[in-house]
């Protein structure tokens, strides 16, 4: 039909095993990123890939559910690989680039990414929990390192679990409110958050206290912790009269 | 074969079809309390209440599906029910006694709870994560009238909404960890945690700060605020050079 045709024709017949396969997971990938599972069909996938339905069977005999956690597991790598970051400078900072890169995924996943997390899709089994539940655990461990700490206590653990959660939630209300406030804006309001909670933790956990203590020494004078500060300071300043 | 089996087999007969179906919402409730769905069958059900399979089957056409949803309706209710509160004293104080109810309704239905929270269970429908969502609405409104703004901004309900989150996952925490630390602990770093987090939005959200203002002049030199700023200042007192 197009002078491209017969070499996509070719290419076609030319994919090895592994490329057909993951180039039906990338076409899969891009269908479940902006729409509720419910919502793609095997044939959606297969038009998307530009291949035949028993083609897409062949590879994935186990049709649209295996096809929707073969796509879950590489995304749940993807967000994986977005933690890592290297262990210099102050850790709000650190912190502040992984969430940036964080947005930029639930960003280019956003139907996905509220149909996963809200529940209550067909397509939610105990399996897909488990690739979610793995990455939560991730972000934990990457979270307690970054805080120095690889082997925190109960306490500091429940609290970076207990941020992770709000962190999620943030998202969905993000993707639910069209986006906003812009993503720099809700990254900063979330590195806020943290130091939030790791300072009201403080109160009553002295491993939390501790980390407290060696993260301000990290910071700088420009520093999230600094900017929070001068900001919340002429707000909580009468409460001098409470102490 | 006892002596108030007569009684007992006279009650069976007495009961109204109103009666007959909450003495079989109750078994009901009892059970999914503290197994997961999957662990209860309909044969359980009858069992608890002395009844038949087929008369739960007369009562509950759905079977084990609808008497789930309608113990989740119960119970949805009933969570609802333990978030009003007087408006009056100190809003933390208010906040506390919520919570320390709303701990008792998670102590009492552990295992029922952990199963709905975690997702992926077979009984998780759009109906179920409807009811669910719809305690969440609830909570969150519950909050802002206690904080004095029922009609608030986009921030300042974010800011709730992913508090209601935290909530959420430390109570799943704490059941996995035995219900430790105790309930009262808990429901104090949960305190905490809020007004941590109002600090903090404070900061960027100038709603947030008239709300802070409003707390602060509310609080008592022994309530929740005070005791956090006197066990928190010695941890943050070096931050001054920041500044």
């Amino acid at each position: 039909m197009t002078p491209t045709a017969p070499a996509a024709n070719r290419a076609y017949r030319r994919l090895s095993v592994e490329e057909r396969r993951s180039q039906l997971l990338r076409a899969a990938l891009t269908l479940f990123a902006h729409r509720a599972p419910e919502d793609v069909s095997l044939d959606d996938v297969a038009e998307a890939a530009g291949v035949s339905r028993p083609l897409v069977y062949r590879y994935f005999p186990g049709g649209k559910q295996q096809l929707y956690e073969a796509a879950l597991r590489s995304s749940a790598d993807a967000i994986v690989l977005c933690f890592a970051e290297p262990t210099t400078g102050p850790p709000t900072e650190r912190l502040g680039r992984v969430l940036d890169r964080y947005l930029v995924f639930v960003d280019e996943h956003d139907a996905g990414f509220s149909a996963l997390l809200r529940g209550g899709s067909v397509a939610e089994t105990s399996r897909t929990t488990a690739i979610v539940d793995e990455v939560r655990r991730a972000a934990a461990e990457q979270i307690l390192v970054h805080l120095g700490v690889p082997e925190a206590g109960a306490r500091l653990r429940m609290m970076v679990r207990t941020w992770i959660a709000a962190v999620e939630a943030a998202s969905l209300i993000w993707l639910d409110e069209e986006k906003r406030p812009p993503a720099p804006e809700l990254r900063e309001w979330l590195v806020d958050h943290l130091i939030g909670l790791l300072i009201a933790t403080a109160a009553s956990d002295e491993e939390t206290a501790g980390v407290v203590r060696k993260l301000l020494a990290l910071e700088s004078a420009s520093g999230p912790v600094a900017v929070l500060l001068r900001r919340v300071l002429p707000v909580v300043g009468d409460a001098g009269r409470l102490l």
